[in-house]
C-alpha cells in the first residue's frame, strides 16, 4: 500500500512534528511534508497553539507546486473551526492529489471527519502509516482526548538497592549530572510538573526546566490537602504554580492566592486529595503529558489510584541500606499472583546511571 | 605490532578456551590456534584439570605443520611440571617460531617463565594481544592467583521497588522462566555456589544446574554456624557440599558427616562465620569463581567483608511494596558522600526481566 518514499517522508514528518515536543500543547505535535514528483516542495509543523497548523505552513512554502501534490501529516487534517480555519480545506483549496496521515484523530467526536472532507473532495487518502511512531509522539494528547485524563510518567532516582535518600532525608545527588539533565530534558516537554507537599517541605524545589532550551516553563501542581505550602517557597518564586487543596482555611487561602500561587479546591469525603477528579480537571485544563517528581507516598496513591502510565526511575549504582528511604509507600500484594506488572520498555545508561523505563499494564 | 589476521585467530583461540567455561577448574579456561602460512593447521582448548592442556591438543592436529608456525595461546605456556608437562617444551620440541600470548601467567611466581623459556629456545614471544578478554574469561582464576580469594558474583532476582520475597518469604517466582535458566548457565561456569542456612531453611534448594548441559556439577557451600542444616535437606542428597560451620557439638557433626557432607570448622572468636578466612580456605581448595544465591543476611555480610566482585540482579517488571523484604540487611551510610560504589557493566533484557550486571569498586 505505501512505498519504501512513503515511509521516508512520514518519518521526516515526525522528525519536523518533533521541534514542537516542548511547546505545542494543549495542542498535538503534529509535522507536515509535501511532495511533488519526488521532491520534497513545502514542509512544516505545529510550533504552539493558536498559531498555524503545520499544513499551513508546509502549503505556504509549496505554494504553487502544492497542486498535483502529496501531503504527509503526522495526524489526521482538522476539519473544524478552532483558532485557526480548517487545515482540511486548506489542503483542498491549494489543489493536493493525496493526503496520507499517520493516524486519525484520536477525539472520538471527530475521528475521521478530516479524511471523509478530503474524500469528498477527490482526493486520494489513507490513513496508518508510521501510526505507533505517531501516536507515541502525542500519547498525552490521545490519553487525554480518549480517557479524558493526562499520561503521567513518574519518575525517580534511586539507588541499585532500591532507596531514594538516607533517613535523614539526605538525597543530594544520588544520581550523576548527565541523569539529572535528563530529567530536564523530561521535564521540558512535560505540559506540567506534579508533586507534594512533603517534597515542597523536604526539598523546597522550583521543579522548573534548566539547563535546556525552551520557550516554555511546564505548569507546576503542588497535591497539598491542607495548604500547607509555605508563603516563601521557592516554587512560588515563579508564575504557573497550581496548588490543588482540600481547606476551608479562607485566610490561608488568601495567602497562597496573594503569591500569585492558583488555587484548585479539590472537594472531596476524605482529607486527601482525590487524585482521579484532580487529573479530570486538568485534562479539561488541556494538559496533555504531566511528570511527577514526588516522595513515596504521592507516588504510591498515583499508583494505587491507577493513574500512572509509565515510569521513568534513574537507578545509580550505589547501595544506600536497609534504613534508607523507600521508593513507593505501597502495600504489599496478598501473593506473588496477585502483584503488579510492569512491562519494560527501555533501559540505558545516562553517564555511570542506568536509567529503566517500564509502562503499567492494565487489565 | 598485531596484525589484524593476529587479532581474529586470539579471537579464536579465545573461543576455544570458552568451550571450557563449566570444566577447568580449578585451571584455567585456555585455547591455542596454530597458524601456519595462513591457515589453521591445529587448534584445541583445555578441557578438564589433569588432562591434555590446549597447546598439546593443538600440537598434535598440527602434527609436522606445526614447524614454523605460529602459536596462538590465551595463557602464557606453562613452564613447570605440573599433572602434565610443560606446555613451553612441547611448542619447542614442535618447531614452532612464534608464540603470540594473550596474557601471561597471573601467579606472580611464574609470570613471564613461560615466555622466557620460549625466547630462550629462539622462539619469538610476544604477550598482551586481547589480554582484557583474556582476563575477563579467566578473572576467577586470576584472582585466586593474585589476591588468594576466589571471585565473587552475588545473584539476586528482585522486583522494580527492590524486593525479593513477600514479607510471608513467597517469592516464586518472581522472575520468569529465561531468567531462572540464565540463573543455572551461570551456576554451571561456578566452582561452587554459596548460600545460607537462612535460605536453606526457608527454601529448601538444591543450588544445582538443571537445563543445561553440564559434565561438572558445582560444589555448594553452606554458611551455617550453628550446623543447623537439616539432615533430609535437599541440598545433602546430591555429593559436594560443603558445611562452614563455628560448631562444637560433635553428635552434630557426626550426623551431618554421615550424610555424605564436608564440614569446615572455621574457627573465630565470634559466633559468625569469618567469611575471609572461608574465602583462603576455599581458594586453597582451588576454588576460582563462586555464586552466591542468599538472603539479605549472608549477602550483606558478605558485601561488608569487601567480598563481593560483581553483582548479577535480575529485576522483574513488578512492584512488591514497602513489608516485602530487601536485597541487603546493610546498615546506611553516615552520609551520601560515604555511600559505596558500584560500575554498571551489563544490562539486557532476559525474558520479560532485565539483568543488571555490577562490579564492587575498591579505593
Amino acid at each position: 500500500m505505501w512505498t519504501s518514499a512513503d515511509y521516508s517522508y512520514m518519518a521526516h514528518a515526525l522528525q519536523l512534528a518533533e521541534r514542537g515536543l516542548n511547546t505545542t500543547s494543549p495542542n498535538p505535535r503534529v509535522g507536515c511534508v509535501i511532495v511533488n514528483h519526488g521532491r520534497i516542495v513545502g514542509e512544516g509543523w505545529h510550533q504552539r497553539a493558536g498559531e498555524a497548523h503545520a499544513e499551513v505552513h508546509a502549503l505556504l512554502a509549496a505554494g504553487e507546486h502544492a497542486r498535483g501534490a502529496t501531503a504527509y501529516v503526522t495526524l489526521e487534517p482538522c476539519s473544524h473551526f478552532g483558532r485557526t480555519p480548517p487545515c482540511a480545506d486548506a489542503l483542498i483549496h491549494a489543489g493536493v492529489s493525496r493526503v496520507i496521515a499517520a493516524m486519525q484523530d484520536p477525539n472520538p467526536q471527530v475521528a475521521g471527519n478530516g479524511l471523509a472532507r478530503l474524500q469528498a473532495a477527490g482526493i486520494a487518502t489513507s490513513s496508518g502509516l508510521l501510526e505507533a511512531q505517531a501516536q507515541q509522539l502525542n500519547r498525552g494528547f490521545i490519553q487525554r482526548m480518549t480517557l479524558k485524563r493526562p499520561w503521567i510518567t513518574l519518575k525517580t532516582a534511586a539507588s541499585l538497592d532500591g532507596k531514594t535518600a538516607l533517613s535523614s532525608g539526605e538525597s543530594k545527588w544520588i544520581t550523576g549530572g548527565p541523569a539529572r539533565l535528563d530529567v530536564h530534558r523530561l521535564r521540558a516537554r512535560s505540559c506540567a510538573i506534579l508533586t507534594g507537599i512533603g517534597t515542597v517541605l523536604a526539598d523546597d524545589p522550583s521543579l522548573n526546566v534548566r539547563d535546556i532550551a525552551t520557550t516554555r516553563q511546564p505548569l507546576k501542581i503542588i497535591v497539598d490537602s491542607q495548604l500547607r505550602t509555605p508563603l516563601h517557597a521557592t516554587i512560588l518564586k515563579q508564575p504557573g504554580t497550581i496548588i490543588a487543596h482540600n481547606c476551608t482555611d479562607m485566610s490561608r487561602q488568601t495567602a497562597l492566592i496573594a503569591t500569585g500561587a492558583e488555587l484548585i479546591h479539590v472537594v472531596d469525603e476524605t482529607p486527601q486529595i482525590n487524585l482521579p477528579a484532580l487529573m479530570v480537571f486538568l485534562a479539561q485544563r488541556g494538559i496533555n503529558e504531566i511528570m511527577t517528581e514526588a516522595g513515596a507516598i504521592l507516588n504510591a496513591a498515583l499508583i494505587q489510584a491507577d493513574l500512572v502510565d509509565e515510569w521513568v526511575m534513574y537507578v545509580a549504582p550505589t547501595l544506600l541500606g536497609n534504613d534508607a528511604r523507600g521508593l513507593f509507600a505501597l502495600p504489599q500484594p496478598d501473593n506473588m499472583a496477585a502483584r503488579r506488572k510492569l512491562n519494560l520498555t527501555d533501559t540505558r545508561l545516562i553517564g555511570t546511571d542506568l536509567r529503566i523505563t517500564a509502562q503499567f499494564t492494565r487489565d
